[in-house]
């Protein structure tokens, strides 16, 4: 279920980004707010991130960080075109889907990364389902402030 | 771990809430978009909608689905004061915390009370932790919108 959250998210994102033109994703979400390029690589990122927090292997991206994690929206460093944005964020969805395909129910509690073993002997619910949880929800938090882009 | 993201949701809510004047809750959320005030009783009749979906009892207000549920914010629909909001918010959750304390691990299992005891025996996914999971997600998309409200 959780992942069917998850996937639901990115449908929801997928199906939004097929709508908006490269003109209205750059705009920004509200006046003085991120862009819609800006959220597109900010989630990006975040989402390659799970590669290392949930211990599936190599990020794909890492660079990306850099751009829309360390650094805000206003920070003048380059971005990658809307079409290579658009190209990282399915190609580590597809990896991340296959990659969850081979996760047995029982690893997802076990602890993800950033916490150490004897933390997680403490606090148990810092596994690898909660970060799962907790990024789909980040990710519908942005998609709220990205669907401002469609024109009403 | 799904009970206490949805607190989270509600944790980050309330202290936006704080944060906020009277006014800054009226306003949009961005131009032509959603008030605060709209959101605010949009999420409060959502919220209060899981006690019938989750089968906890009574509803608290059902009446706030004909303004913020059924109809839109320009509806011209008189809506209750910001303050009677407040309290609806906080009651309702504070209701719900307590019913949820009661609920047991595997009562989460169960089937919502909107789907046939048929269609859940094909799709048995359709359960009250799948409510819980997807009404943290529409907390979060609108947290996202009403973050907006504060000034930069």
């Amino acid at each position: 279920m959780a992942i069917s959250n998850w996937e639901l998210q990115n449908t929801r994102l997928n199906s939004l980004l097929n709508k908006l033109t490269d003109e209205q994703l750059a705009a920004q979400t509200a006046p003085g707010r991120n862009s819609g390029v800006y959220l597109l690589g900010h989630l990006a990122a975040v989402s390659d991130g799970l590669f290392t927090y949930l211990e599936l292997g190599d990020r794909l991206y890492p660079q990306l960080d850099e751009v829309f994690l360390k650094n805000a929206d206003t920070s003048g460093l380059p971005k990658p075109s809307i079409a290579q944005l658009k190209e990282y964020w399915h190609r580590v969805n597809t990896t991340l889907k296959q990659k969850f395909d081979t996760i047995q129910p029982a690893d997802w509690l076990t602890k993800h990364s950033a916490v150490s073993a004897e933390d997680f002997a403490k606090e148990p619910h810092r596994n690898k389902l909660n970060i799962l949880l907790n990024r789909t929800n980040h990710q519908a938090y942005h998609m709220g402030q990205l669907t401002y882009l469609v024109k009403k």
